[in-house]
């Protein structure tokens, strides 16, 4: 049997075979320039696979926030494993001249060989928390920094807004809406990030597919609006998606939409959805309705605009869940964290590791490696958050020893091992205990939406040899 | 010759297999959940093929704001080739029972056929200007909605603040280098949408490779806390750089910075960066000292948490080219832009086209397919948005019959066909002019940073048939 020759290929396989062959998009462009040429300048100069540790952490909370939540850390890790320069990458570094021969041969067999430990995801943090540490070589650590970042910066802010939106319901559920206000892959993420920080679904499908997240979802105004009326089209909503679906109540008319649903499902109705207006008092209005046509189980949904402090305000109102969009995406007035990849210790001439910190004008700051630990009061409320600071291997080992402390740095990555434990679904289910666990533990009072100082002190040691 | 059995593939290789041989990934499942029990409800009713008109508008800008510049419209373009329903996207539709065999049926061939038009990439854009406007059936065009709006959204948040930090920055060059603070693609996007509304370059290396925008950068603080001194460092960095580049200069001590500076590189070094401090008087003192020191030419880069309010103040600077970060990946205090997707217009039971809007309580819509031109002045100054709304063919033709009215829709999409002029690298250089051009054209003031409403009024005119 003789193989086809190419020409025997229809034109519009022989145009995709390329596309066809191609591997799971690499990671490694989405990177700055700069991370680069430093590489290429540390090469030259013979610096380059100094033994370095980078820390992660944010010099502030957003103005009156209390605390913030760690989120990213699974899909950092995810997208470490994608983090290749392959022939397309390679190709384009060399047609731009960004960097030398020299260096686009060590990025060609790029694999990250170190350590990274880190805050475990879903835990609070506070100013100053080294919620990450990278260790490893100058060269396969600093290119790491631009997707660190661009992760964790995200992902938590979101993850911070959203904490403050389930604590603001309380034992009601919320929902995430919010892809199409937000980056259509930035939007995936989000949903992740909410759902560690309590939100109990969204309406993202690739995140429900990716991480195994809950989605929810049936009817916008348009599939109302598409038919001849609004008892058509709840009919048609019903016969599709059964007695227990959500109807979007407030097309035409509020009251005339309560009386049609009830009308076409009947009072077993699941839920109605009101999406605009004064949502506190129309939600006592549908909740009277709903209760004198006899679907006293049908629940009522609000999705219009909320934030933790509208879904505050509603706390009275007579409503059984929430859906939120635009403040979830956007990180609630607070849309990046403001995380910072710097270097705190590195290798020197004599080869001994040595602390270093940007030290003129501003953004001084505390150079050396640093361990991390909560402590805990008596009753285990969390008082204050401990740094130490000093010897690297004194640091490591120190907040096992101390009573009342709680050591927070956990190994993501060991030898350039990925612990998967922390990533796919199994780690968004980690994320979520340990953020209901870590966010239990705050002070009374560290959930209280109004602007206040962080919610515990960040204090920092100094470790002698 | 025999074919290789499988047990003759390295076990690595097999593995590799079914990744090596999927397609580029499928933006089909960047969708909200509802998008598709819409569908399923609408192909059960019969009216899932109804012809139907979208339109995507914004109904406020954000607080303060005098125009939007839209952006984006390229990348939906690129996306809408990859929104494809493929094995994996309907395997987990299947198990996750999202949608019914029928509607399963419909993905599997899904195909947009219909037609899109918008406003071209990089026009300025008022409340209510209908952007972007697809036609086509209910099911082929209520697919796309997430995906439309979640890449319309952001990228027009960072194109409208990044067009308010050109006008501050007047005839200096500005630079993005954002992404550590935006989502990994987020950041991607950003630097498209900084160069449409001005930018000169990027430090993000995908988007410099997916749409060949400039990228730029040289080192950070870690490479000069890297060295054993900052002499060393600048040694290193013109070694690999050339004289060329840029030396940040505040890592220790700015004064003895701009020394080590010019020592190393000599009185012709490109630039030094100053990334932190009160810029105004730093930069003041950086100039007389280089000039000094007989680096005349040696430019000063700025980059400290710069927003267009700090470019304004730093007018008077003796600086001579702006880094922008956070605030431009962040849309500088608006993150997103609100815009919708709303149904105006569908076929109705007797096959003709007829006005849809919601009408209760509030975000109440106009109904009907509209069109949209710029009034200008005799001297070719805006003066107003202009909105059409009435019979679909009526309203297509207007514009282009009127003297002193620019029509702004263009053809995107026809007949399911990309125009692919508004795509890749040309599509990005059609959007940097269009955005000059139409920002050129808005009345004197309307660059003014001060909050102000809208530049130009929106007017609704009703044509009758």
């Amino acid at each position: 049997m003789r193989a086809p020759e190419p020409s025997a290929l229809p034109d519009d396989v022989a145009r995709a075979l390329p596309t066809l062959l191609s591997p799971r998009p690499s990671t490694a462009l989405l990177t700055d320039r700069y991370e680069l040429t430093m590489l290429q300048a540390a090469l030259a100069s013979g610096v380059a696979h100094r033994h370095c540790v980078f820390e992660v952490f944010t010099r502030r909370l957003p103005p009156g926030r209390r605390y913030g939540v760690l989120a990213g850390t699974g899909r950092m890790l995810e997208s470490l494993a994608d983090f290749r320069f392959g022939a397309a990458e390679l190709d384009w570094l060399a047609a731009q001249e960004v960097v030398d021969d020299r260096t686009l041969g060590y990025l060609a067999d790029y694999r990250f060989t170190g350590d990274i430990w880190g805050y475990a995801e879903g835990e609070t943090f506070f100013p100053g928390s080294p919620v990450l540490v990278v260790e490893g070589t100058f060269a396969e650590s600093v290119v790491l920094e631009t997707l660190v970042l661009s992760i964790l910066n995200y992902d938590s802010a979101v993850a911070s807004a959203a904490s403050r939106m389930t604590s603001a319901a309380v034992d009601r559920p919320v929902m995430e809406m919010g892809s199409r206000r937000a980056h259509e892959h930035a939007a995936v993420a989000a949903a992740r990030a909410a759902v560690i920080a309590g939100f109990v679904g969204t309406s993202n499908l690739e995140a429900g597919r990716r991480w195994g997240l809950p989605t929810i979802g049936t009817a916008a105004h348009a599939f109302t609006l598409l038919h001849d009326d609004e008892h058509a089209a709840f009919v048609a909503q019903i016969a599709a998606q059964g007695i227990g679906t959500t109807l979007l109540i407030d097309t035409f008319d509020v009251r005339r939409g309560v009386e049609a649903a009830i009308a076409v499902a009947g009072p077993t109705l699941g839920a109605v959805r009101l999406d605009s207006g004064d949502l506190l008092s129309l939600a006592q209005d549908v909740r009277r309705h709903l209760d004198e046509l006899g679907a006293t189980d049908t629940q009522i949904v609000v999705t219009s605009d909320l934030d933790e402090f509208a879904i505050a305000a509603l706390a009275a109102a007579p409503v059984d869940s929430y859906g939120v969009g635009t403040a979830l995406v956007t990180g609630s007035g607070a849309p990046t964290c403001g995380m910072v990849y710097k270097l705190v210790s590195r290798e020197g001439a004599d080869g001994t590791m040595q602390p270093v910190a940007k030290a003129s004008v501003a953004k001084v700051g505390v150079g050396g490696r640093k361990s991390a630990a909560r402590r805990l009061d008596p009753t285990g409320r969390a008082v204050e958050e401990v740094l130490v600071v000093g010897p690297d291997a004194a640091v490591v080992e120190w907040a096992e020893d101390v009573d009342s402390l709680r050591p927070l740095h956990v190994p993501l990555v060991v030898g350039g091992a990925v612990d998967t434990r922390w990533t796919g679904a199994a780690g968004v289910h980690l994320a979520v205990e340990r953020h209901a666990a870590s966010r239990a533990e705050l002070p009374r009072g560290a959930r209280r939406l109004s602007a206040d100082d962080a919610a515990i002190p960040t204090v920092t040691l100094r470790l002698d040899t």
